[in-house]
């Protein structure tokens, strides 16, 4: 298999060295700054150092496209006119809805590894970055079924957990969980700075939870600048919900509430518990066979669906009838219940389910 | 040494573990919950297990009083009316003003050891806990130079890292380093979850930085609750300052403004690498002798002011003078630079100070 990886930092390496690694594939890679990629070759990350996209590309399977949130527009139109008919090309911006609207092409399939470090760059590139990490793709009714399948399992192979999701919840949720989370650290560094800048010249002032809870403060700007202003609408909602829930505790101290501080205390234990509970669905791999119609749209509507439900599509594997007029799709997931699950919401949208 | 332990969870265990382990210390504990003494106990944390504080107290040199701040200042009231003349009696509250203001005798020492773990109680306690860690004391005019010195180079044999702080910038400092982020630990936990229930019905939302940033969500409410209202002066105020920033930039995002977002993310960058970076000083220890009238407070005195600027005094040892009109206080702090530091900081007093 061939891959083309368009950026090489922290991201594009770590997909590189996975591909290669677990994979055994080529890796042809590309950056606009030649340090960069020089480095990645020397890492390990990509087999051939390309002078060019086109020289990257040609030839590629499948193109991952890495840079800052505002490039990925063009550098994906790019790709994508350089890519051969059968080739997918995704990204792996972290906000969806800007791309997902400036590109339409069923060869193009949006993506997010929900994966990361603290240091930025090529250096920091593992093969086991991806490992259990959520990895979304947004597939749109005009994305190709045999291609979201190839990307999927490619994914699976490098250590992910695919799931699909629609853009305008993508940003949402990454507003809650990932934008808004940033800023809450930027402002917990600002007062601390404040309050230490009042007080003594310098202490030793923070503990484990502060460096926990500001980790991410001050993520590079070249990178979360795009993030901020392409998520804006979405992340500013987001804050003021934030400021509203902060004007209450602040009030409920004021008025010494205790028992409206444990209340909401222990609201908060119970619903952080939930989160990490992760997802349904446990024990060994059972498959679900779809019996659907061979148009455009179904694969990227199965996978919508099971993703909304929380349904962790761990394989999938399409199988078009001779006459190609229909198919059926192969959805391994984990346990019974989620095989249940997946076969109700298979048949919700009208197709035949079955257990196999 | 014989110390007494009264209140044996997490943090009250892992001084009795530390200090058997490190010092050879006689340990005798109490706790009103005769399960987890008993479960202190067998863990080693203690030698012996008293059936009531006044049989732990008694013979003690050191008694620490831990449990939730809402019952401390009674507890170290009852635990100085057992203790003897010569004993130092402390406590391990999240906040200070409040005991401080409530506990007049020298023999007390309020202490607040920065260390923690995401479970409590005496199964996870550790006698490496306190290694490194900050432990803030906040001795008054009032308070046992003797009896200081004595706690002072005990934490420093268990691993921690006394810092002398007045009650009052204490309880400010942290508001912001520390209350501050649980209540935003809440918030982000509050909004993930709304964020979730208006979308999908689950998902494996959430990446490693979310993980970290609400790591102390939820916290004990049996603990929290009592440090959230014993300071919700101050937490009340960091929290308005947070939400005028929050408004800030919730601003700047709808007016898609990158030239501030730039400004600010790269502000919050620089100051988390200062607040990262620790105190002065770094070196092989060296010796400040300062000449010192022996009377009450001096201790407390010298200690708050090389607090104040940051100057970490590793050891302390005092000296009186045979006819006890005056003495000698040794300080040892780390490297050329923090030394003159602290001579000039003890001649800005008016003592007389050298570098041994």
């Amino acid at each position: 298999m061939r891959i083309a990886v368009l950026g090489v930092g922290l991201i594009g390496g770590s997909v590189g060295l996975a591909a290669r690694q677990r994979l055994g594939a080529t890796v042809a890679g590309y950056d606009p700054d030649p340090s960069a990629l020089s480095r990645a070759a020397e890492r390990g990350a990509v087999d051939e150092a390309a002078t060019d996209p086109a020289a990257a590309v040609g030839g590629a399977e499948v193109v991952f496209v890495a840079g800052p949130v505002g490039v990925l527009p063009q550098a994906v139109g790019t790709a994508l006119q350089m890519a051969g008919p059968e080739c997918v090309v995704t990204d792996v911006g972290s906000t969806k809805r800007g791309i997902v609207s400036r590109i339409e092409d069923p060869r193009f399939v949006g993506g997010h590894p929900l994966a990361g470090a603290a240091s930025s760059g090529v250096e920091h590139a593992r093969a086991d970055l991806f490992e259990g990490a959520t990895w979304y793709l947004t597939p749109v009714a005009g994305t190709s079924g045999i291609l979201y399948e190839r990307l999927h399992r490619l994914l699976r192979a490098i250590g992910a957990r695919p799931a699909a999701i629609d853009p305008e919840t993508h940003d949402v949720l990454l507003a809650a969980v990932s934008h808004l989370p940033h800023v809450l650290a930027n402002t917990l560094v600002e007062q601390a700075t404040q309050a230490l800048a009042s007080g003594p010249e310098r202490l030793p002032a923070t503990g484990p939870s502060f460096r926990d809870a500001t980790r991410v403060a001050g993520a590079s700007s070249a990178i979360w600048t795009d993030i901020y202003l392409s998520n804006a609408d979405a992340l500013a909602r987001q804050i003021d919900a934030a400021v509203s829930r902060l004007e209450a505790v602040s009030q409920a101290l004021r008025r010494g509430d205790a028992a409206w501080i444990v209340d909401w205390n222990e609201r908060a234990a119970g619903q952080r518990a939930r989160l990490m509970e992760g997802q349904i669905g446990a024990g060994p791999l059972r498959e679900v066979r779809a019996s659907v119609p061979n148009r455009p749209g179904v694969v990227a509507q199965l996978a919508l669906e099971l993703g909304r439900a929380g349904v962790n599509i761990v394989d999938l594997a399409l199988h078009p009838a001779p006459d190609m007029s229909e198919g059926v799709i192969a959805l391994w997931v984990s346990g019974q219940e989620a095989a249940q699950r997946a076969a109700e919401l298979v048949r919700g949208l009208g197709y035949a389910a079955a257990l196999a």
